[in-house]
C-alpha cells in the first residue's frame, strides 16, 4: 500500500502555530489557541482534523471562525483536506469564554466553588418558577448537600419572601457574605439590599445584567453542591445573562396548564437548546386544584398540557404538581423550607436522578 | 402705598431671552425655552414667578435646572426674588419631550390620532394583566369605541393568542397596517410579526425598547378612542419605554391575592408614580375559584390582599375577579372578544368612570 507519509509541514506544533494567527472574529486580538477554542488536532496522512470548541453549536460566529481555519490551513497546505468537528464548550469553560470575549475577567468568582448551577425558568410569569426554585433548594438542603439560591428577578424578587428573609449580606475578605436561612441555605436577591421591599428597581437591561453577574462573581458562595437560579419571565437580558455568563449545568423549566403557558415554555426551551444549555425537564405547576370540601378535583387553569408541551419542545416531563393552598400559605408566610407536600416528591427525584 | 415699579429688565420677554441661555443638563445643545419646559412668567413689583414644566415631579435633572435658573436669572436681577413652579406636563407634552430628549424625533406618530392611551401592568407575572388588557379593549369596543392593543410584551407575547389572532401586519402608505379581529380591535405584538410563534425573542433591553417604540411610532393605528398596552411583568425596559415614550393617560395595576404579588405590584405603583404616571386603580384577579360541584368559594392563592395593597399604595381598588375556568378555556380557543362574564362588569364600570 503507498501510504503517502505527513508533510512534515503537519506537525501538531506547525498547524497550532498557524492557528494562533486566526482570530477570533468579535475579538481582534485573541486567537482561538489562546481562547482554548482548539481542543485537538489528529494528523493522518492525507487529511487534518481539526476539534472547535464552541460555547454552543449555534454560535453566530461558527461559519466565520470555520471559514477562517480553512483558509489558514489551506494556506499553509492547499493539498490536504481538513475537517473541522465541532464540540461543545462544558458549563465552566462557555462561562469562562464568554467573560473572556465580554472583556470581563474569566476567574472573577475564584473565590467560591459551586459543583453544579442549576436554574429555574419558564418564559411566563405566575407559574410557580420560585416556589419550585425555593422546594427544590429545599429539598436538596434537607438531604444533606450544601445549597444556595441566587434570585435572578431582579425586578420582581420573590426568593426573600418565600423564605421570610430580610437579613442583609454582609462584607467578608472574600466578598459579600450571603446570609443563610434557618435551615442553612444561602440566599442572595436584590431585594435584600433595598432599605424597603417595596422600593421598585427601575433599571433598563445593562445593569440587570451587571446585577446578576455580580451575584456570581462578588458572592462568597463558599463550596456549595447546588447553587438554584430563580430566572424572572422572559427572555431577555436575565435569562441571556445567565445563560451566558453562568457556568449553567442544567435548567428546569416550569408550565402552567394554559395554553398560553405552554407557548411562551416553548420558547424558552428554544432559547435554551439553541444557546447549547441542558434542559433537566418541564414540570407542570398549578395542575388543578382540590375541593376541600367535596374533593373534586378542579382544572382550574384548564386540562394540562404537559404532555404536549414537553413533547413538542422535545424534553421529558418531570411531573405535574397541583395548587396546595397550604404551599400558599407556607410561601407567603416565609417557610417554604418547612413544606414537605408528597406532591412535589416524585418530581423532586426526578430532578435529582438527572443531576 | 409705594409700589415699587418693575424693573425695566423685568420684561417677559427678556426674561425668555435669558431662559433661551438655560441649557437642558442632559442636552447642552437645548434650552428650557426650546423644549417648551418654561410654561408661564409672571412679573410682579419685586418678584418673578417661573411655571417650570417637568415630565414628572421627581426628575433627577430638576434640582440642576432650578439651580441654572436660579442664577442666570440673579445675573440679570440679584435683587428680585424667583420662585420657580412646578407643572407636570400632559402624557401628550410628556412623550415628545422625553423624544427630544433621547434624539427621537417628538412627531414620529404623526399618522395617527390615539385619544387615550392606557397600560395594563403589574410587576408580577401570570396574574391575568393580559386577560384584563384583552377584556377591557373589548368591553370599550362593545361600547362602541375605536380601540387597538399595543402588546409590550415582546419576550412572552399573549395577546395574539387571546385574540385568535395569527395574521401578520401589512404594509400601507401611512406604516404598518395591524391586523383586526373579527369583532374590528387593531393589534399589534411581535408574535403576528414571527414565522412560527413558539420562536423566542432572545434580546436584550435596547431592542426591546426598540421595538415598543416602533409599536407606537410605525404602525398605522389610525384614529383610535383608546390604546391599550399590554406590559410584561417587571420594572426594566418594556415598563421604562412605555411610561417614558408613549402619552400614557393612565395604568390599570392587576394584582393576585399572594402576598408576594402584593409586594411586586407595589414596587410597580412606586415605579408609575415616582414618574407621574397616573394609576387608574388596582384590580385582583384570581381571587378565588367556585367548585362547580359543590359550590364552596375557595381561596385558591390564600386570602385577598387587595384591599391592603391598594390602601397601602395609596390607590383606588376597582374590584376583585374570580378565577373562572370558563375565562380560561375562551383565552386558550383565542375568543376573549366574546367573554362577557359578569364578574368582570363591575370592575370595567370602575375604569370607564377614570377614562
Amino acid at each position: 500500500m503507498n501510504q503517502k507519509q505527513p508533510n512534515d509541514r503537519f506537525t501538531k506544533e506547525r498547524i497550532l502555530e498557524a492557528l494562533s494567527q486566526v482570530y477570533h472574529p468579535q475579538m481582534e486580538t485573541r486567537s482561538l489557541v489562546e481562547l482554548g477554542m482548539i481542543k485537538d488536532v489528529q494528523i493522518s496522512s492525507d487529511r487534518l482534523e481539526i476539534s472547535l470548541a464552541l460555547p454552543f453549536r449555534k454560535v453566530p460566529a461558527r461559519e466565520k471562525i470555520e471559514t477562517s481555519i480553512h483558509a489558514r490551513l489551506a494556506a499553509l497546505a492547499p493539498e490536504v483536506e481538513c475537517k473541522i468537528e465541532i464540540v461543545e464548550m462544558s458549563p465552566e469553560q462557555r462561562a469562562s469564554f464568554n467573560a473572556t470575549v465580554q472583556g470581563r475577567d474569566p476567574e472573577d468568582h475564584a473565590t467560591h466553588e459551586v459543583k453544579q448551577v442549576v436554574a429555574v425558568m419558564s418564559g411566563k410569569g405566575g407559574v410557580g418558577k420560585s416556589s419550585v426554585a425555593g422546594l427544590l433548594a429545599s429539598a436538596l438542603n434537607r438531604r444533606g448537600h450544601r445549597v444556595g439560591v441566587l434570585d435572578a428577578d431582579i425586578t420582581g424578587p420573590s426568593i426573600p419572601h418565600l423564605f421570610g428573609m430580610k437579613q442583609a449580606p454582609t462584607s467578608g475578605p472574600e466578598g459579600i457574605v450571603p446570609p443563610e436561612t434557618e435551615q442553612g441555605i444561602k440566599l442572595i436577591s436584590i431585594n435584600l439590599l433595598l432599605p424597603n421591599e417595596n422600593q421598585p428597581v427601575v433599571w433598563r437591561g445593562p445593569l440587570i445584567a451587571r446585577a446578576i453577574q455580580q451575584f456570581w462573581s462578588d458572592i462568597a458562595w463558599g463550596d456549595l453542591d447546588y447553587l438554584i437560579v430563580d430566572l424572572p419571565p422572559g427572555t431577555s437580558d436575565a435569562a441571556i445573562t445567565v445563560m451566558q455568563s453562568l457556568p449553567l449545568h442544567g435548567i428546569v423549566l416550569v408550565t402552567s396548564p394554559q395554553d398560553l403557558a405552554g407557548m411562551v415554555v416553548r420558547k424558552a426551551a428554544i432559547m435554551a437548546q439553541n444557546l447549547g444549555i441542558r434542559i433537566l425537564g418541564l414540570v407542570e405547576n398549578m395542575s388543578f386544584a382540590i375541593c376541600p370540601n367535596c374533593g373534586t378535583k378542579i382544572e382550574i387553569f384548564g386540562p394540562s398540557q404537559a404532555q404536549n408541551t414537553a413533547e413538542t419542545s422535545n424534553i421529558p416531563l418531570l411531573g405535574t404538581i397541583p395548587l396546595d393552598p397550604q404551599l400558599a400559605v407556607m410561601c407567603d408566610a416565609g417557610r417554604v423550607e418547612s413544606y414537605e407536600g408528597e406532591t412535589f416528591e416524585p418530581v423532586l427525584e426526578e430532578i435529582f436522578t438527572k443531576l
